[in-house]
C-alpha cells in the first residue's frame, strides 16, 4: 500500500476523509437541536400555550433536517469507490461538505416560509449543486482509475459502474429539479417530492436487485458499512453528551457579585441553589452515556446492517439528538407550575422511549429469517446472549414507559424523582447481567 | 479473534470505546469556545472596554480548558493497554467521562472566584475521582489478563506493568491532591502546581527512558498513537466546522412577521440584508477546511508522532478551536465603528496565523534529525515533496500575516477584503500546486 502511494506522489488513501466527512455529518445533524433547545422558556409562560406550537415546528424541522442529512451521509457513499484521494478530490470534497452544512439553513428558511418559492428554490439548488459537485468528482475518479477500488479498477468495462453510479447519484438532484420547477404551480406538491427524497433510499426496490446492492458497498456481502454506522452513531451520541454540558457551564457558574449579594459572599449557598439542575444533569447523562453502551453492544453483535436496520438506527438517533431538549425541559421548569413539570417529564420519557424503542426494533429487525446474514450466532434465537441483549435492549423502554405511566397515576411525581430513576439505571443494567447470569447456571444445574 | 470474543462471553473489543471517547473529549475541548463567542457584543459598545477584559479572561478560561482536556485524552491511553473489555469496564469508562465533562465547569468556577478555596477544591476533587476510577479500571483488568494486550498477557511478570501504569496514572491526582492542600493556605501556589499538571505529560524528561515511553505505548517505536492524534484533530476540526453553521442557521434566519414589516414581505430583501454574514461563513469554513486539509497532508507523511510534535499540534488545535470565535467577530462588527472593524480582523489574523505557524512548527519539529525515524521519505530534506509541504504549511501564516500588515497600512481595510481574501485562499492551494510542478519539471530539464 505504501509502494503504490509512493507512486503516485501526490494521491492519499480516503480513508481519513471519510472519517472526517462522516462524524461533520452527524455533528451538523444533531447540533441542530439547539435552536430548539434553545427557544426561550419564561417561568410564567405555560408549556400549552403559542409555545408548543412553536416548539412543535421547531422540532419537525429539527426531524426533518436529521433526516436529511442522514440521506447526504448515505450517498456520500461514494468515497467507498474512491479509495485514494488527490488535493483535487480534497478541496471537492470540502466545497460538497461546505453546501451540505447549508442545508439547516436553507430548510429551517423553507420551513418559516413555507409558502414562498424562493426557500424552496434555494433548499432544492443546494441538493442539485451538491449532486453535481459529487458527480464531477465521479467523473474525475474514473478519469484516474488508480484512485479507485481495486475491483473496479481491475475491472475491463470500468464506464458500466460509472454510469451506474451517476444515475444513482443523480436521483435525488433530479427529483429537487422536479420539486423546484413544481414550486411556481404548487408549492404542495413540491413538498411531497421533497418528503419523497428523504425516504427515497429506504423505499426503492433495491435489496433483491443485486446491481443496486453493488452501489451501497460495492459488496453484495454488505449492503450498508457497518462502521460507517458506527462512526455516524458515535458521533451523534458524542456531541449529544457534550451539548449538555456546554449548557450547564453557560449558565450555571454564578457572577461573583450576585454572590456577594444574594448569598453573602457564599459560594456554597450559591452552587447549592443549583441542585437540581446538577442532579438533571447526571441523570441525562447517564441515559445517554447508557443508551451509546445498549448501540454499543448490539452492533458489536451485528455482523452486517441491512436497509431496514439503517432506517431504524436513524429514527432511533433522531430521539437521542432531541435529548438535549429534554434536559432543557426538566431543568428550567422546577420554577414552573405542577402541571407543567408533569408534561415536561412525560416529554422526556416519549423521546427516551423513542430512542431505545427503536434500537429495540434495529435488533428485531436484524432477527428478521433468523438473523443468519445479520447476526453473530450468540444473540440469535436460542443462542447464549439472545435473552440478555433483549433485557438490554428492553431496558430503556420499559423505564420511560413506567415513569411515563406513574406521571398519570402520582399527582405529586416530580422532575426529581424522574432524575433520580435516570440515574438508578445504570446499577438496573449491572443487576440484569447477575441476574441473568445466575438464571442461566439455575438452569444448567436443573 | 472472533474465537477469543466467543470465548469470553461478555467482553468486547475496546476499539470503538476508545474512539468514542475521543471523540467526546475533542467535542468537550472545543465547545468550550462557546460561551466565548456568544459574549454579549452591544453596537454601541467599543471593542477595547471591560469588554476586552471579560473577553481576555474567557480566552483564558477557553485556553487552559483546551490544554486540560487534553491532558485527560492522554492519559486515557489506557485503553490502548486493556485491548478487550467487559460491561463493568465500559460503565466505569462512562463515569469516568462523565467527570471529564465536568472538569470545564469546575474550571470555570475556578475562573471566577480564583480567591476561593471552593472552585480549586471542586477541580482537583474531580481529578483526583478521575485517577481513582482509572486505576480501579487498570486493577480490575490486570485481574482478568485476558482482557490486556497480547504483549501483556504473555509476560511473565504483569505486575512490574501495573505498577509502572499506576504510577504514571497517579502522577496528576497526587499533584492535584497537593493542590488542594495549598489551597488553604496560599491559593496562588495551587495554581503552580495546576499549571504544571498541564505541562507534566511533555516536560518530564521521558523520551530517553524506555520504561516510560513503553508507557505511552508499550511499543518503543511509537510514543504517540498517530491515529488518536488524527482521531482528536478531526473531532476539534468537524466541531468547528459545525459551530459556524450554527450561528448562521439561529440568528440569520428572518422572522415572516418582520420579513413583512421591514422589506415589504420581500423575502429577496430580508436575505440580501444578510449578505455580510453569508460571505464571513464562506470564508471562515473555507479557512477551517483548508487547514484541516494542510492537517490532513501533513500527518499522512508522519510515521510517528513525538512529543514534541503532539504538543505543538495541541497549541495548533486550541487557535483552530478559536475560530468561531473570529467568525463572531469579523461578521457581528460591521455594526460598529471602523476602528473596532480593523481590531476584530487583526484578532482574526492572530488566530488564523497560530493555527497555521504551530502547524508549520509541528513539522518542523518532526524534520529534526533528518526526521528518520518520524517522517516518510516524500517530504524529509531533499525529498520530491519537502518543498510543496513547506508552501502548503507556510500558505496560512503568510496570508494571516500579510492581513495583518495590511490593517496597519490601509486605513479602508474591511472585514470584507478579509473574508474575499480567506475565500481566494483555496485557489492559491491549487495555484500552488500547479507552480511547484512546474518548477520542478523545469529543474528537471536543466
Amino acid at each position: 500500500d505504501v509502494e503504490v502511494e509512493e507512486a503516485h506522489g501526490g494521491t492519499q488513501s480516503s480513508h481519513r476523509l471519510l472519517a472526517y466527512s462522516d462524524a461533520l455529518l452527524s455533528i451538523i445533524a444533531t447540533v441542530m437541536i439547539l435552536p430548539v433547545a434553545h427557544t426561550k422558556m419564561e417561568a410564567d409562560e405555560e408549556l400549552d400555550d403559542n409555545l408548543q406550537l412553536l416548539l412543535g415546528t421547531k422540532v419537525a424541522v429539527y426531524l426533518m433536517t436529521f433526516l436529511i442529512v442522514t440521506v447526504a451521509w448515505a450517498a456520500h457513499i461514494l468515497f467507498q469507490v474512491i479509495v485514494r484521494i488527490d488535493d483535487t478530490l480534497a478541496l471537492l470534497n470540502l466545497a460538497c461538505m461546505m453546501l451540505i452544512t447549508l442545508l439547516p439553513y436553507t430548510f429551517s428558511l423553507m420551513a418559516n416560509f413555507p409558502a414562498h418559492v424562493l426557500g424552496i428554490l434555494l433548499f432544492c439548488g443546494c441538493v442539485m449543486v451538491i449532486g453535481l459537485i459529487q458527480s464531477v468528482i465521479v467523473l474525475y475518479a474514473f478519469g484516474r482509475p488508480f484512485l479507485l477500488q481495486h475491483q473496479i479498477q481491475s475491472c475491463e468495462d470500468r464506464s458500466v459502474y460509472r454510469h451506474h453510479i451517476l444515475k444513482v447519484l443523480l436521483r435525488v438532484p433530479v427529483m429537487c429539479l422536479l420539486a423546484a420547477v413544481c414550486s411556481f404551480f404548487c408549492y404542495q406538491l413540491s413538498y411531497v417530492l421533497l418528503a419523497l427524497v428523504i425516504f427515497l433510499p429506504y423505499i426503492s426496490p433495491a435489496e433483491e436487485d443485486p446491481e443496486q446492492v453493488m452501489f451501497y458497498t460495492f459488496l453484495p456481502s454488505e449492503p450498508l458499512s457497518k462502521e460507517r454506522v458506527e462512526a455516524f452513531s458515535d458521533g451523534v451520541y458524542a456531541i449529544v453528551a457534550t451539548l449538555l454540558i456546554l449548557d450547564i457551564s453557560e449558565d450555571n457558574v454564578p457572577d461573583p457579585a450576585s454572590v456577594q449579594q444574594h448569598f453573602n459572599g457564599s459560594l456554597v449557598a450559591a452552587l447549592r441553589s443549583y441542585g437540581s439542575e446538577y442532579l438533571a444533569y447526571l441523570g441525562s447523562f447517564a441515559t445517554v452515556g447508557l443508551l451509546w453502551f445498549a448501540h454499543h453492544s448490539l452492533f458489536l453483535q451485528v455482523s452486517r446492517a441491512t436497509r431496514a436496520m439503517g432506517l431504524l438506527n436513524t429514527l432511533s438517533l433522531a430521539f437521542v439528538g432531541g435529548l438535549p431538549l429534554a434536559f432543557r425541559l426538566t431543568h428550567e421548569l422546577p420554577l414552573a407550575a405542577l402541571r407543567d413539570e408533569r408534561r415536561a417529564v412525560q416529554a422526556s420519557c416519549v423521546l427516551v422511549f423513542g430512542a431505545g424503542v427503536f434500537q429495540l426494533a434495529t435488533w428485531v429487525a436484524a432477527l428478521q429469517g433468523g438473523g443468519r446474514r445479520t447476526l453473530r450466532p450468540a444473540v440469535r434465537y436460542g443462542g447464549p446472549e439472545h435473552v440478555f441483549m433483549l433485557a438490554k435492549l428492553a431496558l430503556y423502554p420499559a423505564v420511560a414507559l413506567a415513569a411515563f405511566l406513574l406521571t398519570c397515576v402520582l399527582s405529586r411525581f416530580s422532575v426529581t424523582i424522574f432524575h433520580l430513576m435516570e440515574i438508578a439505571t445504570p446499577l438496573a443494567f449491572l443487576l440484569l447481567r447477575l441476574m441473568v447470569r445466575f438464571a442461566s447456571a439455575l438452569l444448567k444445574h436443573l
